[in-house]
């Protein structure tokens, strides 16, 4: 029997729904490991603790590898596929945009959404909260500019640097961010969506 | 005339360090074009700006070609090099220090220097300086664990994860952070110093 990839993970992390989407698209069978950061399971999870830091996703290819940090894992599942073309330029184009997105964008989208749907908006968070807003469009305005001139932001076609920015972009507006002074990025996450294979957040 | 690298970058910034010292480690020719960001040379000069939305390191490949983003900028650069083994597994595991590097240590370690060697610990920031030492510490331990098991982060010789990690570690007493409980990681700073054609930060 063929070695199945185990990824555990949690549906409403934007940074695991990266995983799922590009396992989708690619059909690469897989086992999903259910983790509830909420209920401290990443914590109780001995894998999770030991191989991931407590991390999560967190994907284990066999006995004795395993890989954390999503765009690290997606980077490896879509080598010799088309999410990643051969080419040492347009792979780097796309590193340059996933690391964009772990810098520049994750902070801001991702934490404000946190902060506002799975934290319910405590008062003491308010102040945090509204000092991600302005990184946060920011970070969309630069997404902007990329998409007015090519439909995804790697060149004519989708890459893992569309997957990992469409994971917590599509799911802004939990984060306070409305996308609608943005129709180029409106028209991408459409270009998305209809992907076959496409599979939606939760 | 072979078509010359040109990198917009500051030396006394770990990000753009990292740029210089894989280049003198592979004796990559290049031009070094130091932007001053105190001094707001980044949104002044029309490279920079428009090129990589003024942010430094930006690496000039030709007339049309441009990357942003450190550690995006060393994959193009190592590729094919030994900095960069050409196993998809091993690469993955190179991507996944340096987005750790990024999301994990930058931020707290990196900046905390920022706050105390560049503006001079102002009493505003001093609650941010602060809040900084428990996360930088967390990535130190990481690191720590990583390097009691193999020489450098991603097996016996080093790779760009090695240089992603050392830009600031090797500086992380000016953001407060004593190294002495960490001897693993001052082994391998010693071994990275040791390499040939090494250049110090400045």
């Amino acid at each position: 029997m063929k070695n199945m990839y185990k990824v555990y993970g949690n549906m409403l992390s934007g940074n695991c729904y990266k995983i799922k989407l590009l396992m989708e698209f690619l059909e690469i069978q897989h086992e999903w490991m259910p983790i509830d950061i909420m209920a401290g399971e990443n914590r109780a999870c001995d894998v999770v603790r030991l191989k991931g830091n407590g991390k999560i996703p967190l994907l284990q290819i066999n006995e004795s590898e395993f890989l954390t940090e999503s765009n690290a894992i997606l980077n490896y599942l879509a080598t010799g596929t088309m999410f990643l073309p051969n080419d040492n330029f347009i792979r780097a184009k796309i590193l340059q945009w996933q690391f964009f997105e772990q810098y520049s964008h994750e902070p801001y989208i991702a934490v404000a959404r946190y902060i506002n749907k799975f934290l319910g908006m405590p008062a003491d968070k308010i102040r945090q909260y509204q000092s991600k807003q302005e990184g946060g469009h920011a970070a969309l305005k630069i997404m902007e500019t990329q998409l007015a001139v090519s439909p995804f932001f790697v060149g004519e076609a989708p890459t893992i640097a569309d997957i990992s920015l469409y994971a917590y972009t599509h799911v802004a507006a939990d984060g306070g961010f409305d996308l609608v002074d943005y129709p180029h990025i409106n028209a991408w996450l459409a270009r998305i969506v209809a992907m076959p294979n496409y599979v939606a957040m939760e």
